[in-house]
Protein backbone atom coordinates (compact mmCIF):
# COMPACT_ATOMS: atom_id res chain seq x y z
CA UNK A 1 0.00 0.00 0.00
CA UNK A 2 2.56 2.39 0.64
CA UNK A 3 4.76 1.12 -1.59
CA UNK A 4 2.17 2.77 -3.47
CA UNK A 5 2.23 5.84 -2.02
CA UNK A 6 6.25 6.30 -2.06
CA UNK A 7 6.02 5.76 -5.84
CA UNK A 8 4.33 9.30 -6.31
CA UNK A 9 7.40 10.91 -5.07
CA UNK A 10 8.17 11.51 -8.70
CA UNK A 11 4.89 13.49 -9.40
CA UNK A 12 5.54 17.01 -8.66
CA UNK A 13 2.58 18.10 -6.84
CA UNK A 14 1.39 21.52 -5.94
CA UNK A 15 -1.47 22.51 -4.20
CA UNK A 16 -3.39 24.59 -1.91
CA UNK A 17 -4.51 22.85 1.39
CA UNK A 18 -8.19 24.76 1.77
CA UNK A 19 -10.58 23.88 4.99
CA UNK A 20 -13.89 24.73 4.22
CA UNK A 21 -15.79 25.08 7.69
CA UNK A 22 -14.25 21.64 9.32
CA UNK A 23 -13.93 20.01 5.76
CA UNK A 24 -10.54 19.57 4.21
CA UNK A 25 -9.30 19.85 0.72
CA UNK A 26 -6.40 19.15 -1.63
CA UNK A 27 -6.53 21.63 -4.75
CA UNK A 28 -4.05 20.65 -7.57
CA UNK A 29 -2.30 23.95 -9.05
CA UNK A 30 -1.34 23.66 -12.97
CA UNK A 31 -2.55 20.15 -12.79
CA UNK A 32 -6.05 19.24 -14.09
CA UNK A 33 -6.15 15.53 -13.75
CA UNK A 34 -4.49 12.58 -11.37
CA UNK A 35 -5.34 8.85 -11.04
CA UNK A 36 -8.00 7.28 -8.73
CA UNK A 37 -4.48 5.88 -6.94
CA UNK A 38 -2.98 8.93 -7.10
CA UNK A 39 -6.10 10.94 -4.99
CA UNK A 40 -6.53 8.12 -2.92
CA UNK A 41 -3.32 8.16 -1.69
CA UNK A 42 -2.72 11.99 -2.00
CA UNK A 43 -5.56 11.74 0.60
CA UNK A 44 -4.44 9.36 3.37
CA UNK A 45 -4.24 11.18 6.52
CA UNK A 46 -0.51 10.23 8.65
CA UNK A 47 1.48 9.06 5.20
CA UNK A 48 0.55 11.96 2.69
CA UNK A 49 -1.34 15.22 2.27
CA UNK A 50 -4.47 14.25 4.07
CA UNK A 51 -7.36 15.77 3.07
CA UNK A 52 -11.84 14.93 2.75
CA UNK A 53 -10.55 14.91 -1.18
CA UNK A 54 -9.08 16.43 -4.09
CA UNK A 55 -10.71 19.37 -5.94
CA UNK A 56 -9.94 20.34 -9.66
CA UNK A 57 -10.68 24.07 -10.82
CA UNK A 58 -10.43 24.00 -14.13
CA UNK A 59 -11.29 26.87 -16.74
CA UNK A 60 -14.50 27.11 -18.62
CA UNK A 61 -15.70 28.57 -21.67
CA UNK A 62 -18.98 29.55 -20.25
CA UNK A 63 -18.14 30.31 -16.47
CA UNK A 64 -15.91 31.42 -14.55
CA UNK A 65 -14.54 27.98 -14.09
CA UNK A 66 -15.16 24.26 -13.45
CA UNK A 67 -14.90 22.33 -10.39
CA UNK A 68 -14.43 18.50 -10.35
CA UNK A 69 -14.56 16.84 -7.01
CA UNK A 70 -13.38 13.49 -5.80
CA UNK A 71 -14.01 11.92 -2.58
CA UNK A 72 -11.03 10.62 -0.36
CA UNK A 73 -11.42 6.66 -1.89
CA UNK A 74 -10.63 8.65 -5.48
CA UNK A 75 -14.50 8.03 -6.50
CA UNK A 76 -16.07 11.05 -8.78
CA UNK A 77 -18.63 12.82 -6.60
CA UNK A 78 -21.63 14.72 -7.76
CA UNK A 79 -21.11 17.92 -5.76
CA UNK A 80 -20.25 18.70 -2.01
CA UNK A 81 -21.51 22.03 -0.67
CA UNK A 82 -17.95 22.96 1.31
CA UNK A 83 -15.58 21.58 -1.08
CA UNK A 84 -17.83 24.39 -3.62
CA UNK A 85 -17.20 27.22 -0.96
CA UNK A 86 -13.93 26.28 -0.87
CA UNK A 87 -13.38 26.53 -4.57
CA UNK A 88 -14.63 29.70 -4.95
CA UNK A 89 -11.55 30.90 -2.70
CA UNK A 90 -9.52 28.85 -4.51
CA UNK A 91 -10.85 30.61 -7.64
CA UNK A 92 -10.54 33.88 -5.88
CA UNK A 93 -7.03 33.33 -5.02
CA UNK A 94 -6.02 32.53 -8.36
CA UNK A 95 -7.72 35.17 -10.05
CA UNK A 96 -10.25 33.27 -11.87
CA UNK A 97 -13.26 35.19 -10.40
CA UNK A 98 -12.47 39.20 -10.96
CA UNK A 99 -15.65 40.20 -9.84
CA UNK A 100 -17.35 39.53 -6.05
CA UNK A 101 -19.92 36.86 -7.66
CA UNK A 102 -19.09 34.03 -9.54
CA UNK A 103 -21.01 31.22 -12.15
CA UNK A 104 -19.03 27.71 -12.05
CA UNK A 105 -20.45 24.57 -13.38
CA UNK A 106 -19.96 21.42 -11.10
CA UNK A 107 -21.20 17.92 -11.35
CA UNK A 108 -24.63 18.12 -10.59
CA UNK A 109 -24.65 21.85 -13.02
CA UNK A 110 -24.18 25.27 -13.00
CA UNK A 111 -24.20 27.11 -9.25
CA UNK A 112 -24.22 30.62 -8.14
CA UNK A 113 -21.93 31.73 -5.94
CA UNK A 114 -20.58 35.48 -3.50
CA UNK A 115 -17.66 35.81 -2.15
CA UNK A 116 -18.26 38.35 0.19
CA UNK A 117 -14.75 37.57 2.34
CA UNK A 118 -13.35 34.53 3.94
CA UNK A 119 -15.84 34.34 6.44
CA UNK A 120 -18.75 34.40 4.12
CA UNK A 121 -18.86 33.05 0.99
CA UNK A 122 -22.23 32.14 -0.29
CA UNK A 123 -22.83 29.77 -1.99
CA UNK A 124 -26.93 28.71 -3.77
CA UNK A 125 -27.74 25.08 -3.22
CA UNK A 126 -30.11 22.72 -4.52
CA UNK A 127 -33.32 21.68 -2.89
CA UNK A 128 -36.30 20.02 -4.40
CA UNK A 129 -38.75 21.35 -1.67
CA UNK A 130 -40.32 17.43 -0.81
CA UNK A 131 -39.60 17.60 3.17
CA UNK A 132 -41.52 14.68 5.30
CA UNK A 133 -42.01 14.30 8.27
CA UNK A 134 -41.58 10.65 9.85
CA UNK A 135 -40.79 9.18 13.20
CA UNK A 136 -38.66 5.93 14.29
CA UNK A 137 -38.51 4.30 17.27
CA UNK A 138 -37.31 6.89 19.92
CA UNK A 139 -37.10 9.60 17.64
CA UNK A 140 -40.49 11.12 17.29
CA UNK A 141 -39.17 14.99 15.28
CA UNK A 142 -37.51 13.74 11.56
CA UNK A 143 -37.69 15.41 8.77
CA UNK A 144 -36.68 13.82 5.60
CA UNK A 145 -35.52 15.89 2.57
CA UNK A 146 -33.00 16.08 0.11
CA UNK A 147 -30.74 18.57 -0.81
CA UNK A 148 -28.86 17.51 -3.60
CA UNK A 149 -28.30 13.93 -1.11
CA UNK A 150 -30.26 12.49 1.49
CA UNK A 151 -30.35 13.78 4.38
CA UNK A 152 -32.48 13.67 7.52
CA UNK A 153 -33.06 16.22 10.55
CA UNK A 154 -33.39 14.81 14.02
CA UNK A 155 -33.93 17.24 16.74
CA UNK A 156 -32.73 16.19 20.13
CA UNK A 157 -32.53 17.69 23.69
CA UNK A 158 -29.23 18.25 24.11
CA UNK A 159 -26.13 17.52 21.49
CA UNK A 160 -23.11 17.14 24.39
CA UNK A 161 -22.41 13.59 24.92
CA UNK A 162 -24.98 12.38 22.24
CA UNK A 163 -23.88 9.11 20.73
CA UNK A 164 -24.22 10.29 17.21
CA UNK A 165 -21.98 7.35 15.53
CA UNK A 166 -24.13 4.92 17.22
CA UNK A 167 -27.94 6.69 16.65
CA UNK A 168 -26.83 8.18 13.35
CA UNK A 169 -25.90 4.38 12.18
CA UNK A 170 -28.79 2.92 13.18
CA UNK A 171 -30.97 5.70 11.48
CA UNK A 172 -28.54 5.32 8.61
CA UNK A 173 -29.40 1.82 7.98
CA UNK A 174 -32.90 2.06 8.97
CA UNK A 175 -35.88 0.29 6.01
CA UNK A 176 -37.17 3.31 5.97
CA UNK A 177 -34.45 4.64 3.44
CA UNK A 178 -33.42 2.00 0.64
CA UNK A 179 -30.45 4.24 -0.60
CA UNK A 180 -29.55 5.20 3.13
CA UNK A 181 -29.47 8.76 4.46
CA UNK A 182 -27.40 11.25 6.27
CA UNK A 183 -27.99 11.79 9.72
CA UNK A 184 -28.02 15.35 11.05
CA UNK A 185 -28.92 15.83 14.69
CA UNK A 186 -29.40 19.03 16.26
CA UNK A 187 -30.33 21.46 19.28
CA UNK A 188 -31.84 24.26 19.17
CA UNK A 189 -30.98 26.79 21.69
CA UNK A 190 -32.88 30.26 21.54
CA UNK A 191 -33.15 31.27 17.44
CA UNK A 192 -29.48 29.24 17.02
CA UNK A 193 -29.21 25.69 16.15
CA UNK A 194 -26.21 23.73 16.93
CA UNK A 195 -25.43 20.40 14.45
CA UNK A 196 -23.37 16.88 14.64
CA UNK A 197 -23.65 14.55 11.30
CA UNK A 198 -23.48 11.37 10.57
CA UNK A 199 -22.26 10.77 6.57
CA UNK A 200 -23.25 7.74 4.64
CA UNK A 201 -20.12 6.19 3.01
CA UNK A 202 -17.79 7.98 5.91
CA UNK A 203 -19.97 5.55 8.52
CA UNK A 204 -19.29 7.86 11.18
CA UNK A 205 -19.32 11.56 12.57
CA UNK A 206 -17.77 14.21 10.20
CA UNK A 207 -16.54 17.61 11.59
CA UNK A 208 -18.98 19.10 8.62
CA UNK A 209 -21.24 18.55 5.67
CA UNK A 210 -22.67 21.00 4.11
CA UNK A 211 -25.71 19.85 2.55
CA UNK A 212 -26.19 18.20 6.05
CA UNK A 213 -26.18 22.13 7.62
CA UNK A 214 -28.30 23.02 4.50
CA UNK A 215 -30.71 20.41 5.51
CA UNK A 216 -31.01 21.42 8.99
CA UNK A 217 -31.37 25.50 7.76
CA UNK A 218 -34.15 24.63 5.86
CA UNK A 219 -36.04 22.51 8.30
CA UNK A 220 -35.78 25.23 10.93
CA UNK A 221 -37.03 27.70 8.25
CA UNK A 222 -39.89 25.98 7.10
CA UNK A 223 -40.94 25.50 10.95
CA UNK A 224 -39.97 29.74 11.70
CA UNK A 225 -41.83 30.13 8.52
CA UNK A 226 -38.31 32.49 8.53
CA UNK A 227 -35.90 33.16 6.01
CA UNK A 228 -32.03 32.75 8.09
CA UNK A 229 -31.22 30.62 10.70
CA UNK A 230 -27.65 30.25 11.98
CA UNK A 231 -26.05 27.08 12.91
CA UNK A 232 -22.59 26.04 14.70
CA UNK A 233 -20.93 22.79 13.70
CA UNK A 234 -19.09 20.50 15.98
CA UNK A 235 -15.85 22.77 15.34
CA UNK A 236 -17.68 25.98 16.81
CA UNK A 237 -17.76 27.38 13.28
CA UNK A 238 -20.71 29.47 12.48
CA UNK A 239 -23.00 29.08 9.19
CA UNK A 240 -26.07 30.88 7.97
CA UNK A 241 -28.86 29.11 5.60
CA UNK A 242 -30.83 31.69 4.01
CA UNK A 243 -34.08 31.60 1.56
CA UNK A 244 -33.81 34.50 -1.16
CA UNK A 245 -37.22 34.31 -3.09
CA UNK A 246 -36.72 30.70 -3.08
CA UNK A 247 -33.75 30.11 -3.68
CA UNK A 248 -31.51 28.50 -0.79
CA UNK A 249 -27.80 29.47 0.09
CA UNK A 250 -25.41 28.22 2.73
CA UNK A 251 -22.89 30.99 4.05
CA UNK A 252 -19.46 30.17 6.24
CA UNK A 253 -16.12 30.77 5.92
CA UNK A 254 -13.16 28.61 4.31
CA UNK A 255 -9.37 29.21 5.07
CA UNK A 256 -6.55 27.90 3.06
CA UNK A 257 -4.76 26.41 5.43
CA UNK A 258 -0.95 25.87 3.73
CA UNK A 259 0.19 26.06 0.02
CA UNK A 260 2.02 23.21 -0.61
CA UNK A 261 4.45 21.22 -3.00
CA UNK A 262 5.08 17.18 -3.02
CA UNK A 263 8.62 16.12 -3.35
CA UNK B 1 -11.72 25.59 19.31
CA UNK B 2 -11.18 26.33 15.99
CA UNK B 3 -11.52 30.33 16.43
CA UNK B 4 -8.09 29.61 17.71
CA UNK B 5 -6.83 27.75 15.14
CA UNK B 6 -7.77 29.88 12.93
CA UNK B 7 -6.08 33.15 14.47
CA UNK B 8 -3.01 31.11 14.21
CA UNK B 9 -3.17 32.24 10.16
CA UNK B 10 -1.21 35.53 11.39
CA UNK B 11 1.93 33.18 11.99
CA UNK B 12 3.39 32.59 8.68
CA UNK B 13 5.20 28.72 9.22
CA UNK B 14 7.17 27.40 6.47
CA UNK B 15 7.93 23.57 7.10
CA UNK B 16 8.60 20.16 5.70
CA UNK B 17 6.25 17.11 6.53
CA UNK B 18 8.50 14.56 6.89
CA UNK B 19 7.07 10.55 6.82
CA UNK B 20 9.05 8.16 9.13
CA UNK B 21 8.16 4.66 8.39
CA UNK B 22 4.02 5.59 9.26
CA UNK B 23 4.60 8.30 11.71
CA UNK B 24 4.56 11.75 10.33
CA UNK B 25 6.08 15.00 11.84
CA UNK B 26 6.08 18.45 10.96
CA UNK B 27 9.43 20.28 10.80
CA UNK B 28 9.46 24.05 11.02
CA UNK B 29 11.82 26.39 9.17
CA UNK B 30 13.31 29.54 10.69
CA UNK B 31 11.49 28.68 13.78
CA UNK B 32 13.06 27.46 16.99
CA UNK B 33 9.75 27.72 18.98
CA UNK B 34 5.72 27.46 18.97
CA UNK B 35 3.29 27.84 21.81
CA UNK B 36 1.93 24.56 23.31
CA UNK B 37 -1.77 25.76 21.56
CA UNK B 38 -0.09 26.23 17.78
CA UNK B 39 1.69 22.95 18.17
CA UNK B 40 -1.58 21.56 19.12
CA UNK B 41 -3.67 22.86 16.44
CA UNK B 42 -1.05 22.92 13.83
CA UNK B 43 -1.28 18.45 14.69
CA UNK B 44 -4.77 18.66 14.34
CA UNK B 45 -5.71 16.90 11.35
CA UNK B 46 -8.40 17.55 8.94
CA UNK B 47 -8.87 21.39 10.21
CA UNK B 48 -4.88 22.15 10.23
CA UNK B 49 -1.48 20.45 8.88
CA UNK B 50 -2.02 17.50 11.21
CA UNK B 51 0.45 15.42 12.33
CA UNK B 52 2.01 12.58 14.96
CA UNK B 53 3.98 15.82 16.21
CA UNK B 54 6.52 18.69 15.90
CA UNK B 55 10.09 18.62 15.70
CA UNK B 56 12.31 21.48 15.89
CA UNK B 57 16.24 21.02 14.25
CA UNK B 58 18.33 23.49 15.72
CA UNK B 59 21.80 24.16 15.26
CA UNK B 60 23.93 23.22 18.38
CA UNK B 61 27.61 24.48 19.01
CA UNK B 62 28.86 20.86 19.89
CA UNK B 63 26.64 18.33 17.74
CA UNK B 64 25.35 18.66 14.34
CA UNK B 65 22.03 19.67 15.55
CA UNK B 66 19.44 19.45 18.26
CA UNK B 67 15.81 17.58 17.99
CA UNK B 68 13.54 19.02 20.42
CA UNK B 69 10.04 17.06 19.93
CA UNK B 70 6.57 17.56 20.74
CA UNK B 71 4.09 15.45 20.84
CA UNK B 72 0.87 16.39 19.07
CA UNK B 73 -0.94 17.81 22.23
CA UNK B 74 1.44 20.30 22.70
CA UNK B 75 3.41 18.27 25.09
CA UNK B 76 7.34 17.95 25.01
CA UNK B 77 8.95 14.48 24.89
CA UNK B 78 11.62 13.06 25.46
CA UNK B 79 12.51 10.84 22.23
CA UNK B 80 11.09 9.37 19.53
CA UNK B 81 12.44 6.80 17.19
CA UNK B 82 11.05 7.71 13.71
CA UNK B 83 10.86 11.31 14.42
CA UNK B 84 14.24 11.31 15.05
CA UNK B 85 15.51 9.10 11.28
CA UNK B 86 12.94 11.87 10.26
CA UNK B 87 15.02 14.82 11.79
CA UNK B 88 18.26 13.12 10.31
CA UNK B 89 16.81 13.09 7.00
CA UNK B 90 15.08 17.25 7.44
CA UNK B 91 19.03 17.81 8.90
CA UNK B 92 20.61 16.20 5.71
CA UNK B 93 18.04 18.22 2.84
CA UNK B 94 19.04 21.38 4.60
CA UNK B 95 22.78 20.62 4.78
CA UNK B 96 23.58 20.70 8.68
CA UNK B 97 24.89 17.48 8.12
CA UNK B 98 27.92 17.45 5.97
CA UNK B 99 28.90 13.89 6.00
CA UNK B 100 26.48 10.58 6.18
CA UNK B 101 26.98 10.11 9.97
CA UNK B 102 25.83 12.35 12.45
CA UNK B 103 25.67 12.98 16.19
CA UNK B 104 23.02 14.84 17.77
CA UNK B 105 21.76 15.74 20.99
CA UNK B 106 17.71 14.86 22.06
CA UNK B 107 15.75 15.11 24.62
CA UNK B 108 16.94 11.75 26.00
CA UNK B 109 20.88 12.64 25.43
CA UNK B 110 22.85 11.94 22.85
CA UNK B 111 22.60 9.84 19.46
CA UNK B 112 24.58 8.65 16.53
CA UNK B 113 22.54 8.04 13.44
CA UNK B 114 23.80 7.22 9.28
CA UNK B 115 22.50 9.08 6.35
CA UNK B 116 22.89 5.58 4.11
CA UNK B 117 19.68 6.63 1.57
CA UNK B 118 16.22 7.36 2.22
CA UNK B 119 15.47 3.93 2.02
CA UNK B 120 18.01 3.09 5.23
CA UNK B 121 18.57 5.75 8.06
CA UNK B 122 20.01 4.35 10.91
CA UNK B 123 19.77 5.30 14.56
CA UNK B 124 21.33 4.07 17.39
CA UNK B 125 19.07 3.45 20.00
CA UNK B 126 19.18 3.27 23.41
CA UNK B 127 18.43 -0.23 25.45
CA UNK B 128 19.01 -1.11 29.42
CA UNK B 129 19.36 -4.78 28.47
CA UNK B 130 16.93 -5.64 31.22
CA UNK B 131 14.23 -7.83 29.32
CA UNK B 132 11.74 -9.66 31.64
CA UNK B 133 9.71 -12.62 30.39
CA UNK B 134 5.78 -12.90 31.56
CA UNK B 135 2.55 -14.31 30.86
CA UNK B 136 -0.62 -12.86 31.15
CA UNK B 137 -3.70 -14.53 30.96
CA UNK B 138 -4.25 -16.29 27.20
CA UNK B 139 -0.92 -14.28 26.27
CA UNK B 140 1.82 -16.83 27.42
CA UNK B 141 4.93 -15.35 25.77
CA UNK B 142 5.54 -11.72 26.35
CA UNK B 143 8.84 -9.85 26.93
CA UNK B 144 9.04 -6.81 28.71
CA UNK B 145 11.90 -4.64 28.03
CA UNK B 146 12.63 -0.89 27.90
CA UNK B 147 14.22 0.70 24.50
CA UNK B 148 13.83 4.66 25.82
CA UNK B 149 9.71 3.89 27.13
CA UNK B 150 8.21 0.89 28.17
CA UNK B 151 7.52 -2.06 25.48
CA UNK B 152 6.02 -5.59 25.65
CA UNK B 153 6.72 -8.24 23.22
CA UNK B 154 3.61 -10.01 22.63
CA UNK B 155 3.46 -13.14 19.96
CA UNK B 156 0.77 -14.20 18.44
CA UNK B 157 -0.25 -16.68 15.50
CA UNK B 158 -1.64 -14.54 13.34
CA UNK B 159 -1.95 -10.65 13.23
CA UNK B 160 -4.78 -10.20 10.20
CA UNK B 161 -8.00 -9.31 11.68
CA UNK B 162 -6.14 -9.22 15.71
CA UNK B 163 -8.19 -6.86 17.69
CA UNK B 164 -5.06 -4.64 18.47
CA UNK B 165 -7.21 -2.17 20.06
CA UNK B 166 -9.02 -4.88 22.73
CA UNK B 167 -6.30 -6.69 23.90
CA UNK B 168 -3.43 -3.86 23.67
CA UNK B 169 -5.72 -2.01 25.98
CA UNK B 170 -6.39 -4.95 28.29
CA UNK B 171 -2.70 -5.58 28.56
CA UNK B 172 -1.51 -1.74 28.89
CA UNK B 173 -3.93 -1.48 31.49
CA UNK B 174 -2.57 -4.74 33.41
CA UNK B 175 -1.86 -3.76 36.99
CA UNK B 176 1.32 -5.30 36.41
CA UNK B 177 2.66 -2.02 34.91
CA UNK B 178 2.11 0.58 37.06
CA UNK B 179 2.80 3.56 34.84
CA UNK B 180 1.16 1.22 31.68
CA UNK B 181 3.48 0.28 28.73
CA UNK B 182 3.10 0.05 24.87
CA UNK B 183 2.27 -3.06 23.50
CA UNK B 184 3.65 -4.56 20.46
CA UNK B 185 2.12 -7.81 18.76
CA UNK B 186 4.21 -9.61 16.48
CA UNK B 187 3.74 -12.77 14.22
CA UNK B 188 6.75 -14.59 12.67
CA UNK B 189 6.76 -15.65 9.17
CA UNK B 190 10.05 -17.54 8.64
CA UNK B 191 12.90 -14.64 9.79
CA UNK B 192 10.92 -12.22 9.23
CA UNK B 193 8.47 -10.49 11.88
CA UNK B 194 5.68 -8.30 11.00
CA UNK B 195 4.40 -6.26 13.57
CA UNK B 196 1.16 -3.92 15.17
CA UNK B 197 1.69 -1.91 18.34
CA UNK B 198 -1.30 -0.57 20.43
CA UNK B 199 0.45 2.70 22.11
CA UNK B 200 -0.30 4.25 25.65
CA UNK B 201 -0.59 7.57 25.53
CA UNK B 202 -1.98 7.53 22.16
CA UNK B 203 -4.40 4.81 23.26
CA UNK B 204 -5.08 2.93 20.25
CA UNK B 205 -3.52 1.39 17.56
CA UNK B 206 -0.98 3.76 15.88
CA UNK B 207 0.51 3.22 12.33
CA UNK B 208 4.35 2.85 13.36
CA UNK B 209 6.54 3.12 16.91
CA UNK B 210 10.19 3.26 16.50
CA UNK B 211 11.18 2.00 20.11
CA UNK B 212 8.53 -0.99 19.77
CA UNK B 213 9.92 -2.52 16.20
CA UNK B 214 13.48 -2.37 17.95
CA UNK B 215 12.29 -3.69 21.23
CA UNK B 216 10.34 -6.64 18.96
CA UNK B 217 13.94 -6.72 17.26
CA UNK B 218 15.78 -7.39 20.18
CA UNK B 219 13.35 -9.50 21.78
CA UNK B 220 13.90 -11.80 19.09
CA UNK B 221 17.58 -11.41 18.33
CA UNK B 222 18.24 -12.92 21.70
CA UNK B 223 16.11 -15.35 21.01
CA UNK B 224 17.83 -16.46 17.98
CA UNK B 225 20.99 -15.18 19.27
CA UNK B 226 21.50 -13.23 15.86
CA UNK B 227 22.35 -9.47 14.90
CA UNK B 228 19.91 -8.66 12.36
CA UNK B 229 15.93 -8.76 12.37
CA UNK B 230 13.73 -7.92 9.35
CA UNK B 231 10.46 -6.47 10.23
CA UNK B 232 7.31 -5.22 8.53
CA UNK B 233 4.73 -2.37 9.90
CA UNK B 234 1.15 -2.20 9.53
CA UNK B 235 1.62 -0.09 6.08
CA UNK B 236 4.15 -2.73 4.84
CA UNK B 237 7.17 -0.52 5.47
CA UNK B 238 10.81 -2.37 6.29
CA UNK B 239 11.90 -2.03 9.06
CA UNK B 240 15.51 -3.74 9.99
CA UNK B 241 17.00 -3.70 13.97
CA UNK B 242 20.64 -4.97 14.36
CA UNK B 243 23.32 -5.18 16.97
CA UNK B 244 26.49 -3.89 16.60
CA UNK B 245 28.89 -5.04 19.18
CA UNK B 246 26.16 -4.38 21.62
CA UNK B 247 24.86 -1.23 20.43
CA UNK B 248 21.38 -1.28 18.92
CA UNK B 249 20.62 0.56 15.82
CA UNK B 250 16.63 1.13 13.99
CA UNK B 251 17.33 0.99 10.16
CA UNK B 252 14.43 2.37 7.96
CA UNK B 253 12.96 4.43 5.32
CA UNK B 254 11.66 8.27 5.92
CA UNK B 255 10.61 10.62 3.18
CA UNK B 256 9.52 13.86 2.71
CA UNK B 257 6.01 14.53 1.55
CA UNK B 258 6.03 17.75 0.97
CA UNK B 259 7.44 21.69 2.16
CA UNK B 260 4.44 23.98 3.09
CA UNK B 261 3.54 27.35 4.07
CA UNK B 262 0.97 28.56 6.33
CA UNK B 263 -1.45 31.48 5.16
Amino acid sequence: MCRKLRSYKGVNLKFYKINGAGNDFIFPIDKENLTENEIKNYCRRGVSIGGDGIIFVKKHAHYDFEMIYYNSDGSLAQFCGNGARSAVLFAKERNLISKDSTNFLAGDGEHKAFFIDRENIKLQMNYSKKSQKISINNFEDITFLNTGVEHIVVYINSLKDFNVNKYGRELRYNPMFPKGTNVNFVEKNGNKLSIRTYERGVESETYACGTGITAAGIVEMERLGSNEIDLKTVLGYSMKVSNENGKFFLTGPANIVYKGETY
